[in-house]
């Protein structure tokens, strides 16, 4: 904190310096070439006189992403705080499903996956379209083997499970042993605060501070902040000697954000994310001209039934079921998409129909297919609705009767041919007619899932400005980035990508020449 | 320019209260509640003690976009400079086709063509993938028929015939007499210098200059800039009292920024573009706070070819020849996607491919197809060329001969059953087998077109920041803007989009309050 005094000390010398030349130019005395004036002291990004903490490092988030980082800058021996809007730590991550894929691993060998990290880039980059940074998407595919024995090793994280996800060649998911994120993000949490990193929940970020160079110096933040409450809280100045790292996640839950960048996903649109999956961190980023990128790449699952909260137990319902039954637009009765189109294609065209549509099966495909745990529970909560007859669906869900059975038909001789001349949907060889009581059905709507938007970093995960260099003393890393994942992020790919480049920055960060 | 004199005596007394606070700040004595202080005079973001012209409205860019807004601001009362960078006027709005699409007109009325702003609109929408702003896109689809007109009759530009471009449901592409943007642009600049616009051309914007409330009040500019030379030219600050109009065009020109938004398209791949069409501007806006939009949405002609430069001819022989003849990976020999796919799709598949692909016809398909005059002159270029054999086609390709000969054989065998049953290619049904001698090729490699995303604008052209709230002073139009064509932008409605928002942007500049 003796820092503060000699900064106090050089503000005095700057300013005294500026009245010098604000006498000048008020005598009409020119000096030197620039002929450029100061903002007064009231600008919107003036500089605060005295600064109410100071750190090496000051983190923003405290998910996979920030702990990774605020673990490695302590380590390395920086000063270290970590900033948290919410009342409790850990954001998205300590409520995601707890899937870590990695390429080449001893869980992997010993269940018999052949995997490569050239293998985990090839899927990454087709399902991202191409669009991502090749060389970012490189460096979480080639290190997500190493990432995730830090976590297992390090951390003492425990994996007990592979997954399959849509979209990767192999089964290359680790599963934490609570199938949740929470087990990762407690053990680092405890390892920070054992390690002497400072948490503060409830302090929000309110902007950036720059200097005169635009280096980053510090943040303005809220102290005692009331989420969502924009008022609550006491304002304090945090100076960063070193460096700020921002970890702050996503903007699925930012609706005025989302309908600048995809004007459909307006109020209609849920989120399976935390409340606090806002976006004006990355909002601040950009005002202190970090460059922002494919902020329009907004994922949806379509999937999701705006019949409960969350995620829930629909998207395991509907994910089973296509290819078995059909997905039915209940004002017109008839199908309207391939069941078993990519995610996108049928998150677009439910949102086109503008309305929630129906997914259903008979008791043979749901027996055969859904998990009973599942839909046990959709049943209990109601977003799963059994029913005797076709006559009976039709009716609670105000779908035309006679469009509808004639539809279930159509559909039938489908499923008899094995194939969908309408919509080309994939039939399984197993699937059967729709036509054996009891019938079951959920309503679909997406939520938004993921933002694979956000700003731009470079290999060391320095923030590049809109000049297209690094915004001086600015790391990031985590989903609060963009480019990575580049149209879409595969499933367990954020974990890596938060605990690979998290450990960067807070490595980086460390490094940095103090500024003071 | 008497209120430069006024503006100095502000200057002088903030900088003599600015003195006061810095003395105060060394001597201890708190001074108020908002314990800030100012950056230095030579911070980056820093005010010009002196301003070198003074101008009520500051049009950027001398294209359709800005030469509307110079017209009406100038027309409102407003003393009003154009400021371009290039040595010539017009930007890329001299050198486009001429192509204005336009609903409900009395030209489609007199060649029967029944439309409605509704029905563009629905196109353009849907083309859009629905990104689009909606609100911003009904604006250019329901102002079209009146923009139009205007350029008929007030600008007197004259058009000519009805053109189709794909995506749009009916012919409403109204093409200038010489099938030039420049029609339009040369009247539109003839009107503006009779109305009393100044136009100064080599004159670039080097950054927007802001007060403490980050209102912008002028720019940076270099006059005499020599482009590309980015040290050419002079320094100077020219004052914009009511507002500046941003109209600098896309960025299809400028490889590092779509490096960033779309990692694909490197240096590899040139643009139909004038060489002026880089993203510095936009780039200065948002690093005055405006909010980018859609910038990943960078569209490709898949028609164009590596053998002549700009649009070139090829593209009227591709474009004719697909669903005729077949397009062929020349390292396999075989086809590798469907002829008849959208732009999109096949720039996708070319550029996954990583090398130019060739696209070929026999003499019936062409003869029938292909625009004579087009033919002859990619013949005399050499882009595209003549073979009496098809061994003779795959050696001046370097293609395997024996894999592409057996291609062209299961190629005739889809078009003999009107069917492809490998990528799906429509077939028409006048399509014979590629059989009768002699044979046309030509090399195809995708070129960058257009750039959907830019600034985000709002109904009347204010620059939105990233505070959600309008950049005071800011308005922008045309290429430089975002969020109005969402995914891809139809054909001839880069024209309603300049001439609709242009003239907005002038109108508002006009109203605005003057800062001093």
């Amino acid at each position: 904190m003796s820092k503060d005094s000699k900064e106090l000390k050089d503000v005095s010398r700057r300013d005294f310096l500026k009245s010098t030349a604000g006498i000048a130019a008020a005598t009409g005395v020119a000096l030197g070439g620039l002929g450029l004036i100061s903002k007064d002291a009231d600008a919107k990004d003036a500089i605060p006189k005295k600064w109410d903490e100071t750190y090496d490092v000051v983190v923003i988030g405290s998910g996979f992403a920030g702990l990774a980082g605020a673990i490695e800058a302590r380590k390395a021996g920086a000063n270290v705080v970590i900033i948290e809007k919410m009342p409790v730590h850990g954001g998205n991550s300590v409520i995601n499903g707890g899937d870590f894929s990695a390429a080449g691993t001893k869980m992997q060998k010993d269940a018999g996956v052949q995997d490569s990290p050239e293998l985990m880039l090839k899927d990454m980059l087709k399902a991202g379209l191409y669009l991502n940074n090749p060389e970012l998407a490189k460096i979480v595919a080639y290190g997500s083997k190493d990432a995730l024995e830090w976590c297992q090793t390090y951390i003492g994280a425990r994996f007990a499970r592979l997954n399959f996800h849509g979209g990767h060649s192999v089964k290359r998911a680790h599963q934490t042993i609570n199938a949740s994120g929470s087990e990762l993000v407690n053990k680092m949490l405890s390892k920070a605060k054992e390690l002497g990193v400072k948490v503060q929940l409830r302090t929000k970020l309110e902007r950036f501070i720059l200097n005169k160079d635009n280096r980053v110096i510090g943040v303005e933040v809220r102290k005692n902040y009331n989420f969502p409450n924009e008022n609550s809280g006491k304002k304090a100045y945090i100076k960063a000697s070193k460096a700020v790292i921002l970890t702050s996640g996503g903007f699925s839950r930012d609706v005025n954000l989302r309908k600048v960048h995809d004007p459909r996903l307006d109020e209609r649109f849920e989120s399976t994310n935390h409340a606090g999956a806002t976006g004006e961190a990355i909002m601040a980023a950009c005002m202190a001209r970090a460059m922002d990128v494919h902020m329009d790449w907004i994922q949806l699952g379509p999937w999701t039934s705006p019949d409960e909260k969350g995620f829930g137990y629909v998207p395991l319902f509907c994910e089973r079921l296509v290819g078995y039954g059909p997905m039915i637009d209940p004002k017109t009765g008839k199908r309207f998409f391939k069941e078993t189109g990519n995610r996108k294609e049928r998150a677009d065209a439910i949102i086109l129909i503008g309305h929630p549509v129906i997914i259903m099966g008979d008791s043979y495909a749901v027996n055969k297919q859904v998990f009973p745990e599942a839909l046990k529970k959709g049943l209990e909560s109601g977003s799963i609705k059994k029913f005797d007859t076709l006559d009976d669906l039709a009716k609670a869900y105000n779908i035309p009767v006679a469009a509808f059975k004639e539809e279930i038909a159509r559909w039938n001789s489908f499923v008899e041919k094995k194939k969908d001349t309408d919509f080309d949907c994939m039939i399984f060889p197993e699937a059967k007619p729709t036509a054996t009581p009891p019938f079951y059905a959920a309503r679909l709507w997406p939520k938004v899932h993921h933002t694979m938007g956000g700003l731009v970093i470079n290999k060391d995960t320095q923030v590049i400005g809109f000049d297209f260099k690094p915004v001086s003393g600015l790391y990031a890393a985590g989903e609060v980035t963009g480019g990575i994942h580049g149209a879409v992020r595969l499933g367990g790919v954020a974990m890596a990508d938060c605990i690979i480049f998290g450990r960067i920055a807070g490595q980086n960060a460390a490094k940095e020449k103090a500024w003071v």
